[in-house]
Protein backbone atom coordinates (compact mmCIF):
# COMPACT_ATOMS: atom_id res chain seq x y z
CA UNK A 1 0.00 0.00 0.00
CA UNK A 2 1.42 3.47 -1.11
CA UNK A 3 0.75 6.45 0.99
CA UNK A 4 -1.98 8.32 -0.78
CA UNK A 5 -3.23 11.90 -0.81
CA UNK A 6 -6.65 10.72 -0.55
CA UNK A 7 -5.47 8.72 2.88
CA UNK A 8 -3.57 11.39 4.74
CA UNK A 9 -7.03 13.30 4.03
CA UNK A 10 -10.00 11.66 4.36
CA UNK A 11 -9.86 9.47 7.36
CA UNK A 12 -8.20 12.03 9.46
CA UNK A 13 -11.13 14.25 8.68
CA UNK A 14 -13.75 12.03 9.21
CA UNK A 15 -12.00 10.95 12.63
CA UNK A 16 -11.70 14.38 13.70
CA UNK A 17 -14.79 15.45 13.17
CA UNK A 18 -16.52 12.58 14.54
CA UNK A 19 -14.31 13.18 17.35
CA UNK A 20 -15.17 17.23 17.92
CA UNK A 21 -18.87 15.90 17.34
CA UNK A 22 -18.33 13.18 20.40
CA UNK A 23 -16.54 16.24 21.98
CA UNK A 24 -19.95 18.86 21.39
CA UNK A 25 -22.20 15.73 23.61
CA UNK A 26 -19.71 16.09 26.36
CA UNK A 27 -20.36 19.86 26.06
CA UNK A 28 -23.90 19.39 26.09
CA UNK A 29 -23.88 16.96 29.26
CA UNK A 30 -21.87 19.37 30.79
CA UNK A 31 -23.97 22.40 30.24
CA UNK A 32 -27.38 19.98 32.09
CA UNK A 33 -25.33 18.93 34.92
CA UNK A 34 -23.99 22.26 35.74
CA UNK A 35 -27.27 24.39 34.43
CA UNK A 36 -25.59 26.43 32.20
CA UNK A 37 -27.12 27.77 29.08
CA UNK A 38 -25.17 26.07 26.33
CA UNK A 39 -25.08 29.14 24.07
CA UNK A 40 -22.69 30.25 27.02
CA UNK A 41 -20.31 27.50 25.96
CA UNK A 42 -21.25 27.92 22.25
CA UNK A 43 -20.29 31.84 23.13
CA UNK A 44 -17.29 31.27 24.48
CA UNK A 45 -13.57 32.36 23.22
CA UNK A 46 -9.91 32.24 24.76
CA UNK A 47 -9.31 36.02 24.21
CA UNK A 48 -11.20 38.70 23.19
CA UNK A 49 -9.92 38.87 19.29
CA UNK A 50 -10.16 34.44 18.51
CA UNK A 51 -13.42 33.04 17.45
CA UNK A 52 -16.06 31.53 19.52
CA UNK A 53 -16.56 27.88 19.75
CA UNK A 54 -19.27 27.73 17.09
CA UNK A 55 -16.72 29.68 14.50
CA UNK A 56 -14.20 27.31 15.36
CA UNK A 57 -16.34 24.41 14.50
CA UNK A 58 -17.94 25.79 11.91
CA UNK A 59 -14.28 26.50 10.47
CA UNK A 60 -13.11 23.10 11.36
CA UNK A 61 -15.55 21.50 9.22
CA UNK A 62 -14.88 23.84 6.33
CA UNK A 63 -11.02 22.86 5.82
CA UNK A 64 -12.01 19.31 5.75
CA UNK A 65 -14.76 20.13 2.72
CA UNK A 66 -13.47 23.27 0.84
CA UNK A 67 -10.10 21.39 1.43
CA UNK A 68 -10.64 17.99 -0.11
CA UNK A 69 -13.12 19.55 -2.46
CA UNK A 70 -10.37 21.21 -4.31
CA UNK A 71 -7.84 18.26 -4.02
CA UNK A 72 -10.68 15.93 -6.05
CA UNK A 73 -11.31 18.84 -8.20
CA UNK A 74 -14.89 19.30 -7.33
CA UNK A 75 -17.37 22.62 -5.93
CA UNK A 76 -17.97 22.18 -2.38
CA UNK A 77 -21.44 23.13 -1.23
CA UNK A 78 -21.82 25.93 0.42
CA UNK A 79 -23.06 25.82 4.04
CA UNK A 80 -24.93 29.03 5.62
CA UNK A 81 -22.59 29.87 8.84
CA UNK A 82 -26.69 30.00 10.80
CA UNK A 83 -25.84 27.27 13.90
CA UNK A 84 -26.84 28.21 17.24
CA UNK A 85 -27.05 25.01 19.35
CA UNK A 86 -24.78 22.47 19.58
CA UNK A 87 -27.36 20.05 18.13
CA UNK A 88 -26.86 22.23 14.79
CA UNK A 89 -22.98 22.41 15.29
CA UNK A 90 -23.43 18.24 15.35
CA UNK A 91 -25.26 18.06 12.08
CA UNK A 92 -22.84 20.35 10.62
CA UNK A 93 -20.24 17.98 11.46
CA UNK A 94 -22.33 14.56 10.31
CA UNK A 95 -23.40 16.60 7.28
CA UNK A 96 -19.52 17.24 6.61
CA UNK A 97 -18.29 13.91 7.14
CA UNK A 98 -21.15 12.34 4.90
CA UNK A 99 -20.08 14.63 2.29
CA UNK A 100 -16.74 13.43 2.55
CA UNK A 101 -17.48 9.92 1.65
CA UNK A 102 -18.76 10.92 -1.73
CA UNK A 103 -15.47 12.27 -2.82
CA UNK A 104 -13.67 10.68 -5.60
CA UNK A 105 -10.94 9.00 -3.65
CA UNK A 106 -8.29 8.62 -6.78
CA UNK A 107 -8.99 12.38 -8.06
CA UNK A 108 -7.54 13.21 -4.86
CA UNK A 109 -4.53 10.94 -4.94
CA UNK A 110 -3.82 12.50 -8.33
CA UNK A 111 -3.48 16.18 -7.32
CA UNK A 112 -0.08 16.11 -5.62
CA UNK A 113 1.56 18.35 -8.45
CA UNK A 114 -2.04 19.82 -9.20
CA UNK A 115 -2.07 23.91 -8.89
CA UNK A 116 -4.76 24.66 -6.29
CA UNK A 117 -5.95 28.26 -6.17
CA UNK A 118 -7.49 29.19 -2.88
CA UNK A 119 -8.86 32.47 -1.32
CA UNK A 120 -6.54 33.83 1.32
CA UNK A 121 -8.79 36.53 3.27
CA UNK A 122 -11.17 38.33 1.36
CA UNK A 123 -9.45 39.78 -1.59
CA UNK A 124 -5.88 37.85 -2.22
CA UNK A 125 -5.76 34.43 -3.79
CA UNK A 126 -2.96 31.47 -2.21
CA UNK A 127 -1.49 29.00 -4.84
CA UNK A 128 -0.24 25.75 -3.94
CA UNK A 129 0.28 22.49 -5.57
CA UNK A 130 -2.05 19.75 -3.99
CA UNK A 131 0.33 17.76 -1.93
CA UNK A 132 1.79 21.05 -0.15
CA UNK A 133 -2.04 22.54 -0.08
CA UNK A 134 -2.83 19.19 2.44
CA UNK A 135 0.27 19.58 4.40
CA UNK A 136 0.70 23.08 4.90
CA UNK A 137 -2.45 24.68 4.66
CA UNK A 138 -5.19 22.32 5.20
CA UNK A 139 -4.25 19.90 7.86
CA UNK A 140 -2.68 23.22 9.86
CA UNK A 141 -5.85 25.16 9.16
CA UNK A 142 -8.05 22.22 10.18
CA UNK A 143 -6.27 20.75 13.13
CA UNK A 144 -5.89 24.70 14.71
CA UNK A 145 -9.52 25.38 14.64
CA UNK A 146 -10.01 21.61 16.44
CA UNK A 147 -8.06 22.11 18.99
CA UNK A 148 -8.99 25.39 19.44
CA UNK A 149 -12.87 24.25 19.86
CA UNK A 150 -11.45 21.44 22.62
CA UNK A 151 -9.85 24.07 24.32
CA UNK A 152 -12.24 26.43 24.60
CA UNK A 153 -14.72 24.09 26.09
CA UNK A 154 -11.73 22.41 28.14
CA UNK A 155 -10.93 26.05 29.33
CA UNK A 156 -14.58 26.07 30.16
CA UNK A 157 -14.38 23.07 32.71
CA UNK A 158 -16.16 19.99 30.65
CA UNK A 159 -14.27 17.13 31.12
CA UNK A 160 -12.44 15.71 27.96
CA UNK A 161 -8.79 14.56 27.54
CA UNK A 162 -5.96 13.91 24.79
CA UNK A 163 -8.34 10.79 23.66
CA UNK A 164 -11.48 12.79 23.18
CA UNK A 165 -9.85 14.88 20.76
CA UNK A 166 -7.56 11.77 18.88
CA UNK A 167 -10.71 10.15 18.49
CA UNK A 168 -11.49 6.91 16.70
CA UNK A 169 -7.93 6.40 15.55
CA UNK A 170 -6.82 3.26 14.13
CA UNK A 171 -4.42 1.91 17.17
CA UNK A 172 -4.34 -1.25 18.79
CA UNK A 173 -3.57 -1.07 22.40
CA UNK A 174 -1.37 -3.68 24.18
CA UNK B 1 6.57 13.41 -7.59
CA UNK B 2 4.74 11.49 -5.78
CA UNK B 3 2.79 12.00 -2.46
CA UNK B 4 5.87 11.02 -0.14
CA UNK B 5 6.04 10.12 3.67
CA UNK B 6 9.15 12.00 4.41
CA UNK B 7 7.55 15.33 2.87
CA UNK B 8 4.05 15.00 5.05
CA UNK B 9 6.34 14.67 7.93
CA UNK B 10 9.65 16.88 8.06
CA UNK B 11 9.31 19.56 6.89
CA UNK B 12 5.91 20.15 8.29
CA UNK B 13 7.56 19.54 11.49
CA UNK B 14 10.65 21.85 10.68
CA UNK B 15 8.08 24.67 9.43
CA UNK B 16 5.78 24.41 12.23
CA UNK B 17 8.82 24.69 14.93
CA UNK B 18 10.47 27.53 13.29
CA UNK B 19 6.70 29.55 13.77
CA UNK B 20 6.40 28.19 17.10
CA UNK B 21 9.90 29.77 17.73
CA UNK B 22 9.23 33.04 16.47
CA UNK B 23 6.28 33.16 18.24
CA UNK B 24 8.17 32.61 21.24
CA UNK B 25 10.25 36.03 20.06
CA UNK B 26 7.07 37.71 20.28
CA UNK B 27 6.09 36.29 23.23
CA UNK B 28 9.77 37.70 24.96
CA UNK B 29 8.91 41.02 23.40
CA UNK B 30 5.83 41.27 24.79
CA UNK B 31 7.23 40.35 28.62
CA UNK B 32 9.74 42.96 28.05
CA UNK B 33 7.22 45.37 26.73
CA UNK B 34 4.98 44.88 29.43
CA UNK B 35 7.28 44.61 32.37
CA UNK B 36 5.80 41.05 33.01
CA UNK B 37 8.60 37.97 34.55
CA UNK B 38 8.62 35.41 30.98
CA UNK B 39 8.36 32.81 33.73
CA UNK B 40 4.85 34.09 34.06
CA UNK B 41 3.98 33.37 30.78
CA UNK B 42 5.87 29.94 30.24
CA UNK B 43 3.83 28.35 33.32
CA UNK B 44 0.55 29.53 32.17
CA UNK B 45 -1.87 27.10 30.66
CA UNK B 46 -5.70 27.11 29.87
CA UNK B 47 -7.29 24.98 32.29
CA UNK B 48 -5.38 23.81 35.69
CA UNK B 49 -5.11 20.24 34.26
CA UNK B 50 -3.68 20.67 31.16
CA UNK B 51 0.16 21.17 30.53
CA UNK B 52 2.03 24.60 31.16
CA UNK B 53 3.40 26.52 27.58
CA UNK B 54 7.04 24.91 28.72
CA UNK B 55 5.50 21.27 28.57
CA UNK B 56 3.55 22.23 25.22
CA UNK B 57 6.72 23.42 23.57
CA UNK B 58 8.21 20.30 24.95
CA UNK B 59 5.69 17.55 23.70
CA UNK B 60 5.32 19.44 20.24
CA UNK B 61 9.35 19.03 19.68
CA UNK B 62 9.07 15.53 20.96
CA UNK B 63 6.29 14.69 18.63
CA UNK B 64 8.58 15.43 15.73
CA UNK B 65 11.86 14.38 17.09
CA UNK B 66 10.10 10.63 18.12
CA UNK B 67 7.73 10.30 15.70
CA UNK B 68 9.82 10.98 12.59
CA UNK B 69 13.09 8.56 14.03
CA UNK B 70 10.26 5.63 14.81
CA UNK B 71 9.12 6.28 10.63
CA UNK B 72 13.25 6.47 10.01
CA UNK B 73 13.08 2.96 11.95
CA UNK B 74 16.15 5.07 14.49
CA UNK B 75 16.18 5.68 17.94
CA UNK B 76 15.46 9.17 18.87
CA UNK B 77 18.13 11.34 21.20
CA UNK B 78 16.26 12.26 24.72
CA UNK B 79 16.18 15.98 25.92
CA UNK B 80 15.67 16.59 29.41
CA UNK B 81 12.92 18.40 29.98
CA UNK B 82 14.34 21.09 32.17
CA UNK B 83 13.63 24.13 30.01
CA UNK B 84 13.34 27.18 32.64
CA UNK B 85 13.85 30.28 29.80
CA UNK B 86 12.46 31.33 26.58
CA UNK B 87 15.83 30.94 24.82
CA UNK B 88 16.22 27.71 26.22
CA UNK B 89 12.72 26.65 24.68
CA UNK B 90 14.22 27.89 21.23
CA UNK B 91 17.46 25.75 21.97
CA UNK B 92 14.90 23.05 21.97
CA UNK B 93 13.18 23.75 19.19
CA UNK B 94 16.01 24.40 16.87
CA UNK B 95 18.07 21.31 18.11
CA UNK B 96 15.12 19.43 17.19
CA UNK B 97 14.72 20.84 13.54
CA UNK B 98 18.73 20.43 13.33
CA UNK B 99 18.25 16.12 13.94
CA UNK B 100 15.22 15.91 11.82
CA UNK B 101 17.53 17.31 9.29
CA UNK B 102 19.92 14.02 9.72
CA UNK B 103 16.93 11.78 9.60
CA UNK B 104 17.00 9.34 6.26
CA UNK B 105 14.29 10.38 3.68
CA UNK B 106 14.08 7.38 1.77
CA UNK B 107 13.61 4.92 5.03
CA UNK B 108 10.33 7.55 6.42
CA UNK B 109 9.13 6.73 2.11
CA UNK B 110 9.27 3.00 2.63
CA UNK B 111 7.83 2.96 6.61
CA UNK B 112 4.03 3.11 5.26
CA UNK B 113 3.34 -0.45 5.93
CA UNK B 114 5.87 -1.22 8.99
CA UNK B 115 4.22 -1.71 12.04
CA UNK B 116 5.17 1.39 14.55
CA UNK B 117 5.38 0.63 18.49
CA UNK B 118 5.32 3.22 20.58
CA UNK B 119 4.70 4.41 23.91
CA UNK B 120 1.05 5.06 25.12
CA UNK B 121 0.84 6.42 28.84
CA UNK B 122 3.33 4.85 30.85
CA UNK B 123 2.81 0.97 30.90
CA UNK B 124 0.87 0.33 27.67
CA UNK B 125 2.35 0.43 23.84
CA UNK B 126 0.24 1.51 20.67
CA UNK B 127 1.15 -0.96 17.50
CA UNK B 128 0.31 1.10 14.15
CA UNK B 129 1.21 0.91 10.94
CA UNK B 130 3.61 3.54 9.84
CA UNK B 131 1.10 6.16 7.81
CA UNK B 132 -1.49 5.46 10.25
CA UNK B 133 0.73 6.63 12.65
CA UNK B 134 2.22 9.90 10.96
CA UNK B 135 -1.78 10.30 9.81
CA UNK B 136 -3.45 9.38 13.10
CA UNK B 137 -1.08 9.84 16.17
CA UNK B 138 1.92 12.27 15.18
CA UNK B 139 0.38 14.75 13.31
CA UNK B 140 -2.71 15.51 15.70
CA UNK B 141 -0.71 15.41 18.42
CA UNK B 142 1.93 17.67 17.26
CA UNK B 143 -0.61 20.30 16.10
CA UNK B 144 -2.82 19.87 18.64
CA UNK B 145 0.52 20.89 21.27
CA UNK B 146 1.83 23.55 18.75
CA UNK B 147 -1.66 24.94 18.83
CA UNK B 148 -2.17 24.43 22.79
CA UNK B 149 1.22 27.06 22.76
CA UNK B 150 0.15 29.25 20.16
CA UNK B 151 -3.07 29.79 22.77
CA UNK B 152 -1.76 29.54 25.75
CA UNK B 153 0.00 32.93 24.62
CA UNK B 154 -2.61 34.63 22.86
CA UNK B 155 -4.92 33.62 25.94
CA UNK B 156 -2.47 35.52 27.87
CA UNK B 157 -2.85 38.46 25.12
CA UNK B 158 0.42 38.52 23.13
CA UNK B 159 -0.34 39.99 19.51
CA UNK B 160 -0.10 36.85 17.18
CA UNK B 161 -2.24 35.42 14.73
CA UNK B 162 -2.90 33.09 12.49
CA UNK B 163 -0.14 33.41 10.35
CA UNK B 164 2.41 33.34 12.85
CA UNK B 165 0.89 29.80 13.95
CA UNK B 166 1.23 28.87 9.93
CA UNK B 167 4.91 30.10 9.47
CA UNK B 168 6.85 30.00 6.68
CA UNK B 169 4.55 27.40 4.47
CA UNK B 170 5.46 27.33 0.63
CA UNK B 171 2.70 29.38 -1.10
CA UNK B 172 2.16 31.85 -3.64
CA UNK B 173 -0.03 34.95 -2.67
CA UNK B 174 -1.72 36.57 -5.80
Amino acid sequence: MPFAMSQAALPVFEIGLDALSAVLNKAESYATAKKIDPAVLLRSRLSPDMFDLVRQVQIAADQAKNGSSRLAGVEAPRYEDNETTIAQLKDRLAKTVAYLKTLDRKAIDASADREITFPLGPEKKGLMNGADYLDHFVLPNFYFHLTAAYAILRHCGVDIGKRDFLGAVPVKVV
